[in-house]
């Protein structure tokens, strides 16, 4: 007896992410999906991107979080569209549940989304979400073998920060095994060092942001 | 027409957990799950723990690892059996390549597995893998939020390891929020504070471990 496939639950996701990606650029919107361990510092530069950007562009941020409504609420005095995505467990944002949160924010008034994924280097690096840049967060004190050990987000990112630059001092990172792990797998792609604590390197960073946005149409 | 399942895939998962336990009791050998963030220090602790335990236990290693096999020559040079199981890109191991694993190792001189799971703090945390411990690797640059943001492992684990400790005085990082929390999702699991660097907090966590292997059918 023949088996029908209806349709491959992947295509259907990407499917999903490409309408997500056209109701975007009608409305002329960039939208960044930014992915790192837990306690890269995701949260961190989200709020000094956003202090950064006020009066510039409009802002929104879609949070994504397993447990709890912790980020969103950091994010509340920022006084700006936020929609919480509480994946109770799931490891990853997919394009449906990004839909709803989009068709909750005004989208007038807004001129870029962050998307802050579920802390995880692997499985949010594997779903186009329907963003313009994946962002890689990668942090110090992770050490300088991450791009190396989970290939697949630093080869798909438009760009690297890596943050708690501040904390090389007191380990092992060796900044130039970081640097040539990034450029075997993604050549393109520029790294941002940052720390959310001290401010260093977020001025370059907000100004790539800035520059991405009016580009991301020619990728 | 009746739809037959033949067997749902998390039960068949739980039943071959179930069966490489009753293998490992037999041959009176602990497994323990290590489970943390990418650069959480698992790697380093291993390292530790398997200097520390020679010539009191026989102890083979088994590395989960999405790309490389980075981690598993990182262990070679402590001349015990190492399985390395290549993810090719999945966020967790699972207990059919446990078994294939276990199955390679000649059983007879070992006292304890050590599972290094991918760097993952979510999808591991769901898979029972047939250890008898899984360990919470944490690290102080991770940030105090991290067992509330991430419940599911820290509720499952025998003990917490928060490693990086050496880190603490450069960092915001709020013990007493993390040992709240943490109790708050299991009141049982000692906490051991550790520097893979400078060698503080290891004796405890050793002496634990050799202790755990003894009370683990107790459990």
């Amino acid at each position: 007896m023949e088996i029908k496939v209806i349709r491959h639950l992947l295509d259907e996701s990407t499917k999903r992410a490409g309408e997500i990606r056209a109701l975007l650029d009608n409305s002329d919107i960039f939208m960044v999906n930014m992915i790192g361990s837990p306690g890269s510092g995701k949260t961190s530069l989200l709020e000094k991107t956003l202090v950064a950007l006020r009066g510039r562009l409009g802002c929104a941020v879609i949070e994504g979080d397993v447990a709890t409504d912790r980020d969103a609420v950091r994010l509340q005095k920022y006084e700006i569209p936020i929609c919480l995505i509480n994946t109770r467990g799931a490891c990853h944002l997919e394009p449906m549940s990004i839909r709803k949160a989009i068709d909750e924010i005004d989208l007038a008034a807004i001129d870029v989304i962050f998307v802050e994924n579920v802390g995880n280097l692997v499985c949010p690096a594997e779903f186009d979400i329907g963003e313009h840049a994946k962002i890689a967060v990668a942090s110090v004190p992770e050490g300088h073998d991450k791009p190396e050990k989970y290939p697949l987000l630093f080869n798909e990112c438009k760009a690297v920060v890596l943050n708690k630059i501040d904390l090389q001092p007191f380990t092992d990172f060796d900044a130039a095994a970081f640097y040539e792990s990034v450029k075997k797998l993604n050549a393109e792609a520029p790294v941002f060092e940052t720390s959310c604590r001290n401010g260093e390197g977020l001025q370059e960073w907000i100004e790539w942001l800035v520059d991405a946005r009016k580009t991301a149409a020619r990728w």
